[in-house]
């Protein structure tokens, strides 16, 4: 049976009239990567329904791999996170109105989880690939953080090998252009790449290697 | 006789080993707009050679405009210079070494001049195409504004009805890859297509449509 | 006669509720430099009132020097301003609900007027006395650089020897933490040194040294 | 018995020849803080040296609460970091010479613990003194995290009772004066007066009062 690597983005939110993620999630659909193949989804930016979500297609994927895919604006690269936090603080509601503040994600979880996709090896990848990318160290404290801590804490308590991640992608130049600020952009079409590449670097590891034979 | 409208570029310098406004210059070359066709040029990042390569080229080819194009690191937007100011003040040497502090590029010309390119329209042309750009009010005091500021000179002093302006880009992506600093980028094939619509407006305007019945 | 050193601030505007400049230049008012006396006002942030009033101070007190200061929010250091532009482009009504786009300070005038206080020695001065601080090439396109321009273009019109210049000032840590955002900031009582160690290099500069002779 | 709080410095490191964070943490030695007492002490910027003398410090004093300082260039508030992540990644390397690349600060330790001093309520009462602050989701991939990290980690282990935080601070302004580069800064006794407030929320904290009894 060919592995699947579930790819999510995020619907946009707050003031933002579209989000890249959901635009690379979608595009990817379907894509052979060696010997998996995308299944991708969008998810809500919702402080429950998110994490639903994702536990319904790790149910009926059963993926080797999940990668999250989530818009920071502001950012300029690429940013591969290496931890998700227990905590939800919120900026701005979510698509429900929740304003979480200081709460933790999975009460009674530990304070973070390290991303399980190999974060170092997808960076050198794409650098080698001439795509602007870094290792980020924060996944902020809203749905992007929560959707990540919720999954590897799914993975961990539930045994699923699948290893996880998450991917934050910068606005788009679209975006840039219709806010009139100075802010950094990357073509979602080299987005797009930068994902596929992260997928091979993750299809291509060990354990997904071990568990696709 | 066809117009023709001069655009430049400049090459590597400093500790960059690319410069988008080269590749974008070399695109455009032969590219017809509107009744005109783009002439390209590369020019040397050196205080006395560039602006002479600009009077050769004006004489070569009596355009009907001209665009400059540089490398401006750090920038996240098309950036149309507003002005170009009588000074150097070089935070780098130039390609001769030359360290230029607080000169005048022209001796005893005016303060500045404004760009005779129509910057507003253009800006208005790039955000309907959704590519993100900004006017910009000062080119810097090194070769970008210098080139600038000498050629509007050499336009007012030997009564050339061309227009001329000058067009900042951003660092491409592969450049910030390699720094590995989180800068901003622009993909260069959207900086020529930024460049091409802003030399359609050029095309466009009065000056040139008159010239060049 | 003692030769005045004249000062001025802006009133808040837009959505700050406080504007160091005022305060750094009623901190000034009556301070002794070198031979001078500081004599400073506040001015409105009115496209049409501001420079009226800089009119009038200059016939009352017709100082040997004029330094105006404004805020720049986003700036991390004391910022002195290079030049002055012909050009209003408000990003922000004014005091008045006014919002250029795109006009002359002064139809007719010339492109832009250099400040004539000495820059580069001023400086010097700061950063030898471990202050933050930068020469800039835009004061932008509102109040401030408007400002600096009309005041030149009176004093280079009416034969008055007095130099002018303008300071930038970065936003008070107080301004910061109202607004909840990353921004720089500098202490008001820095800046105020600031400008007095500026107002020290012009008072001891040559024109004022003859004048005050 | 006096409570002892625990506040530490660092050295210099890397090519800054001061560290704000050493001048506070010296300034506030012997400052009585409600019922508690501030001794201060400076880590060496060393991989293994800082946290044991980190361990010295706490079996030498047996403090109520540690509060490590440390230097953030590039921010521009006090930032209250609100975990420690079970990483050592250094962009530049240790006084020791060592670089550190994705190795655990405690082998075998959990992925993060959270600060344990009230960063929220902190923040509140640095707002409510004017003082720009923000809560921080990452305290980076060097010293300071390590620190925060091995002192959490020695704390729970070790069952002592004291609550340990760590709060980063801007450059000073004469940092920023000597670099010339656009960073932001905070005055140093700014940043005292921000230490010794969170201090005061500190001790003032239901843990400390109940352990001064």
């Amino acid at each position: 049976m060919t592995p699947i690597l579930l790819v999510t983005g995020f619907e946009a939110y707050g003031d933002h009239d579209a989000n890249p993620s959901m635009e690379v999630a979608k595009a990817l659909d379907g894509r052979p990567i060696g010997p998996a193949t995308v299944r991708s989804a969008v998810l809500p930016v919702h402080h429950a329904e998110a994490s639903r979500r994702v536990a319904a297609l790790l149910d009926e994927h059963d993926p080797a791999a999940v990668l999250h895919l989530g818009l920071a604006p502001g950012r300029a690269r690429i940013a591969l996170e290496r931890v998700a936090l227990n905590v939800m603080d919120y900026e701005i509601p979510d698509a429900a109105g929740h304003l979480a503040r200081g709460e933790a994600c999975v009460p009674g979880g530990p304070a973070a989880y390290f991303s399980t996709v190999p974060v170092a090896r997808i960076l050198a990848a794409l650098l080698a690939e001439s795509i602007p990318a870094c290792v980020s160290n924060t996944a902020g404290t809203y749905l992007c953080n929560q959707t990540l801590y919720t999954t590897l804490h799914r993975l961990a308590t539930t045994g699923r090998a699948a290893a996880a991640g998450f991917v934050h992608l910068p606005l788009s130049p679209a975006m840039v252009a219709a806010r009139g600020q100075e802010l950094p952009s990357l073509d979602p079409s080299l987005a797009t790449r930068a994902v596929e590449i992260a997928l091979a670097v993750v299809a291509g590891a060990a354990p997904l290697s071990e568990r696709s034979r």
